[in-house]
């Protein structure tokens, strides 16, 4: 099969809903502020109209990582479910616009599509509540193995190890892709995830996994450790290649007996971390599908990163194949 | 009837759709840059499917100005209609949480809401095609005297000259608030409403109006003039108050024969100019409000314009009133 797709991401397909918020408002709430909760459509709509003034946006954590792909001049699709109303239109619009393929489906019942509630505090660290609705429906029928197996790399959401017949999509995708040759890359998006679905994940990772996407919190939690540094020596052996990212100290690469430390890229002021993680894979998952070395591939998360968090919203602004090019990456 | 807003703005109810685009794109499409088009549903649909990946935020010029005089600290009323649909509720949600108040009404029908899809080139012009849908169905029976009577001033969109209902029920708020006593403020919204409606404008300013709000291009369209002093002249003893914007060389207060020469504020980096002659009047009516001169007022609009144009989208994203007193407004 010929080589379409730099990524093809499976993910939840949400947009989002992002207001500003304060620390009293997230006490008020009872919201750990960083989390990511899953809610229903009571709690969402409860939630919503208690939310201040709000922008609404495509996102999804893998298809932001797409739309990061696509910025960099790199091709890409994305496999999720939507409902049919205004904000599945915007979803599908949003990656068409991108030059990006929606590859997934929709839904034919009144099953809306999933919404993401954000709240960002003043130092732009943003708080999630996910009505996945359409989104959760995704099944393995929704995995075209043609997609699949033209991607260099699958770029699988650790969201997805919540709803059932959606895991089961996730290891048809990572059978497919195994079976054609092709990377299979994972990010594990949320400790709370991770604590309902340890086990799980490790064997999935041991023997699925080529690629770890994590950040420290993630990371630790993952593989119960006290420090960032056991959890590095823990990785070790278990993906083939761990990207571990820790906010503004960076991020490690780890493989085999190599790692490689990339620095971040300061910014002048960080506005909104919404996608921060999303655009990292985006760099580093471009630079793999493009040969380059893990160094690069890291420098390229980084710069993807660092553009994203200048602003609001999870998806680049500029454009960050010129950006790169700027940067002599 | 006690005052309960500073500002009762009746205006079309919008939601934005805002992406970037190219001047290539704009040619291509035949658009006049800087302009806004009334557009009908199967072109806004297909512009829509050529348009680049998009954010979505509650608009509409006069709630714009609504939600600046709520960001300064004051209050107000919103009078719109909007459809039974997700973007009619983002409408309404997002007036709420702001602490306005939206006193329109909503469609039983199945028209959806307004729309308008805004491409913004790169240096932060803005070119709008507006679906007006459920909001050019305002009518006379929308207006409900106790809000237009309980705000210090009564702000008409000039867009509303155009659809016939629309424009009744602005005729209606206008007489209720000049029978209360109130004041009435008018934004001439764009040239082509200029163009369509220009003697019943004129009338209207003349007959009805207090506080007339322009830019360089409305107001020399307007009266037909060559140059900005020659409408300067020529407004004179139409309006009581005329406040003019010219972008960045500020604005203009003329009324009797006394004139306010007011400087912009200049920002670091003009991102989107989508709201700002919006914001200004925000500001302005804020002031009128508070019993501020006309020198404040102008300066308190130069400011609000300043902080919408260095980011995307319509409104503020800061405290306005915190901006002001900072400033020492």
């Amino acid at each position: 099969m010929p080589t379409l797709y730099d990524v093809a991401a499976i993910g939840n397909a949400l947009v989002d809903v992002i207001a500003q918020a304060s620390d009293a408002f997230l006490e008020a709430e009872g919201l750990v502020k960083g989390s990511m909760q899953l809610v229903d459509a009571d709690y969402s709509a409860g939630l919503y109209g208690r939310m201040g003034q709000a922008v609404e946006a495509s996102g999804g954590s893998a298809c932001n990582t797409v739309a990061g792909v696509a910025s960099l001049g790199g091709t890409g699709a994305h496999i999720g479910k939507v409902g049919r109303d205004a904000l599945g239109e915007v979803f599908a619009h949003d990656l068409n616009a991108i030059g990006a393929r929606f590859a997934g489906g929709v839904l034919k019942d009144a099953t809306p599509t999933g919404r993401c509630l954000i709240n960002v505090t003043p130092e732009g660290e943003r708080t999630m509540c996910t009505f996945l609705g359409a989104a959760a429906l995704l099944e393995p029928e929704d995995v075209q193995a043609e997609v699949i197996e033209s991607a260099q790399t699958v770029f699988l959401e650790g969201y997805l190890f919540d709803p059932p017949p959606a895991r089961q999509a996730f290891a048809k995708a990572a059978g497919l892709a195994r079976a054609a040759g092709r990377l299979v890359a994972i990010t594990l998006s949320d400790a709370f995830v991770i604590d309902r679905h340890r086990e799980a994940l490790l064997g999935f990772i041991d023997t699925q996994v080529d690629v770890l996407f994590a950040n420290e919190g993630e990371i630790t939690s993952l593989y119960r450790t006290a420090t960032f540094d056991e959890a590095i020596d823990a990785v070790r052996g278990h993906a083939k290649i761990a990207a571990l990212t820790r906010g503004e100290q960076g991020s490690v690469i780890v493989t085999g007996g190599e790692m490689h430390e990339i620095a971040a890229i300061p910014v002048q002021k960080v506005v909104d971390t919404t996608g921060a993680g999303d655009q990292y894979a985006a760099g580093f998952l471009f630079g793999l599908a493009r040969g380059r070395s893990l160094s690069h591939c890291g420098q390229l998360g980084s710069m993807a990163a660092s553009e994203v968090i200048s602003h609001y919203g999870p998806r680049p602004q500029t454009s960050l194949k010129e950006l790169a090019a700027k940067s002599g990456l």
